[in-house]
């Protein structure tokens, strides 16, 4: 099967979603295309996705532990949070697992497609201060975060945690939030306090943060040992999932069918638009296709939103003549990473960012 | 097949999702089942469903027409409405399709399981006087709502509109909304003005509304005489589909496994409690069964959260026995009207107001 062989549509070539997926995908969700017109995705457009059950959190006790191996462990109220000093950013989130669902044979877990991003300014203050004051070890080797949400995963019952190394958690951009575009964390989205790591997947990002552990031992916890690897085996050892792949997206044109999302246009010039980012840096060019990828233009690329979120592009497509079309967009970020064009495999479904494909037919005028 | 016989978890008993409703599971989104917990449903939380895209909105040049059969007709912009007598309403609203991905066979749409519910407190002002400064003619019949949302079902391009009958549109809680929850309407819930139509399903309440219409003949239109109508088979005409059926749902308790959301419980006394609801009226009892449905007893029912909006309820369950149980909660409102033990079908999927299942272990101390 070549390159261009596969089906069309974005989505899973396999219809045999089973029912635990569909409870995920019920529960979770993703950000309607449409709201890549905005900056800053708005309040329950930002993706979300929950391993366990969004935690009933008292404000009024809660506490968050800095601990581990540091000279002078802190426990810290929301109050004295919030007398430190104030930092906020706008960043992309994107989940590792956007993209899952395209895959074939599909690994089983929550089925995205293309629509698990956003892009939120969050508020808070920054990480390292509190480390440094806590006053690091000098054997301190990565930092483990601890939510407060609790399950079962993989035969384990756990707190949602994970780990990260010392150098990603000391990068002055990580941030302890309380805000989401200017109003307090939304339940879901951690309230009232939880952590924001640019660039890298949102796994990383543990909502409802209780505690943060120095760790001089790499941790070997399921999150980060078991979960979140690239693995093509089950027993492999695998690679950890860090940052963010490269991705554009495009808003859908036109209007669309209910059911099956295809759209439809009257001829004329098209502005198409959209939003390109990597966790690797900023994007130096999105290219669209109305070919399904045979051919390719340069799109025009904004600044970004932030220096840790995306940009908007935009393309002038002569949609004059009636037909059926498949556009796509790709990135390329400045470390040269380019999109592929269809879905890479791997045993978790995670990064695999393969250029969104979505079918317009242009009517008769 | 036996009423007791029926697959115990709450899903489908197929496991056959068409990519087309995978689409549309991950741009709308359920109500996660821990939120129960709140009186009012907090932003994001609520859930959504969208026919086609959510328009883009420009606050300054929006206006609604009134029209149709009426003396005087009017244009209003948003500072012409907020000007009006202000009026807000907890309401509870879920979706007409809620529990359709129960149904063997499943009507192929939005695959709702039981999650498609909120509450909010909506902030507007009545639709009553409007009309009636309008002028209703003596022949006035119906009155038919537009969104700004356009798109394809069935063949048909169209916006979004559903007709009510004008005693329905009459009633004094029905409102032009501009404000959820204390804040402005979110973009994906109808920024900047919508309708709201206690009691009846949330199809009613069309978002974006541009345009009111008084008719003095039967709408024709998709909405009302293809969508949302009880069939059987393609062919009949079917009743509309009009007023919320009542149910029942808990917080699911204990902690969930990520992917099949089971539950598992340490053996003790445990405190279930969710909400109950009904279009025709309040609710009169909600019972629990710790056994699948076969012995119930009577749960504490709270006062409505408004007149109209969903009651609390609560059961203390002595979970002291590990083991594995089957939880269900079923309402019954003061018309008389209980929610069935299993799913009964029709072509659409509409009402499928079953009672919730939830598989909990409860584990050895």
């Amino acid at each position: 099967m070549s390159e261009l062989d596969t089906p069309p549509v974005g989505t899973s070539a396999s219809a045999d979603l089973t029912p635990e997926e569909l409870q995920l995908a019920a529960r979770n969700h993703g950000m309607p295309l449409e709201a890549l017109r905005y900056d800053l995705t708005p309040a329950g457009l930002h993706y979300l996705l929950v391993h366990y059950d969004i935690p009933e959190a008292a404000p009024d006790t809660w506490h968050l532990e800095i601990g581990g191996a540091v000279d002078r462990p802190l426990t810290l109220d929301l109050h004295a949070l919030q007398s430190c000093r104030e930092f906020s950013l706008p960043v992309t989130m994107e989940c590792a697992g956007n993209g899952r669902a395209r895959l074939h044979p599909r690994p089983v877990s929550q089925p995205w497609l293309f629509e698990a991003v956003g892009t939120a300014r969050w508020h808070g203050t920054r990480l390292r201060p509190l480390l440094e004051s806590a006053g690091l070890r000098s054997d301190a080797l990565e930092v483990l975060f601890t939510g407060a949400d609790r399950g079962l995963e993989g035969g384990e019952e756990q707190d949602y945690e994970r780990s990260l190394p010392l150098a990603a958690a000391l990068d002055e951009d990580v941030l302890l939030a309380w805000g989401m575009n200017g109003a307090p964390l939304p339940p879901q989205h951690g309230y009232p306090l939880r952590l924001i790591v640019p660039g890298w997947y949102g796994m990383c990002s543990v909502k409802w943060l209780r505690r943060v552990t120095v760790l001089t031992a790499p941790y070997r916890g399921y999150q980060n040992e078991r979960a979140y690897r690239y693995r093509q085996e089950r027993e492999e050892e695998g690679e950890p999932v860090t940052r963010i792949a490269p991705r554009a997206l495009m808003v859908p044109p036109g209007i669309p069918e209910f059911m099956t999302r295809n759209r439809f246009l009257r001829p004329g010039e098209c502005l198409l638009e959209g939003r390109a980012w990597s966790g690797h840096g900023a994007i130096a060019r999105v290219e669209v296709s109305d070919n399904g990828g045979r051919d390719w233009s340069e799109a025009a690329l904004d600044a970004p939103v932030g220096s840790r979120a995306w940009h908007r592009w935009s393309y002038r497509w002569d949609a004059r003549r009636p037909g059926d079309y498949e556009l796509c967009c790709r990135a390329t970020d400045v470390t040269g990473e380019v999109q592929p064009l269809h879905p890479v495999w791997n045993l978790g479904g995670y990064a695999v960012n393969a250029v969104q494909r979505v079918l317009v037919t242009v009517t008769a005028a």
